[in-house]
């Protein structure tokens, strides 16, 4: 994973650059809003998040239960702190991630 | 504004990194996901644009007809090619973009 934070915009590249984000304040709290090209990827979560996809389906393998699901527009899915999830996307993804 | 477009996704950077976009493709066609710092930033549309608050409020002056108006989340406003926006953060906002 590779960041610039020195810009008043973090963004992070992850996976060669399939996944890439922005972050932002949000009244929520900490958050990015980011981009999944086709392909599968695994994310851990050291806190809470909250993603909600923005544009796109992601099929959601949640490791703390095993359970697949199919997420839309509007859809959130929650991931437990020290738990991680296996996002696959067929096209682009957007998605806004909530941390904490 | 400077952007990557060697990466799988384009990142694009504008008003001294206060404004940044990553592009992805939709189902309603080419769009970016941004974030824009507190401040006030002028955008032209070469074509037209729907833009589509995702965090935030952001207050818009189109400049086609003066009318100022602010926007919060999943709230949309549309911006005719060949004319331009004024866009006023008073705190961090999140925005995906259709263009076309």
């Amino acid at each position: 994973m590779s960041n610039s934070t020195n810009s008043p915009i973090s963004h992070n590249v992850y996976f060669e650059g399939k996944v890439q984000s922005l972050g932002l304040e949000t009244a929520k709290g900490k958050a990015t809003v980011g981009v999944m090209k086709k392909g599968t990827y695994t994310f851990a979560a050291s806190s809470p998040e909250k993603m909600v996809i923005i544009s796109g389906i992601m099929e959601v393998k949640l490791t703390a239960d095993g359970a697949i699901k199919k997420y839309a527009e509007q859809e959130a899915f929650d991931v437990a702190a020290g738990t991680s999830f296996e996002a696959t996307c067929n096209d682009d993804v957007a998605y806004l991630c909530y941390y904490g």
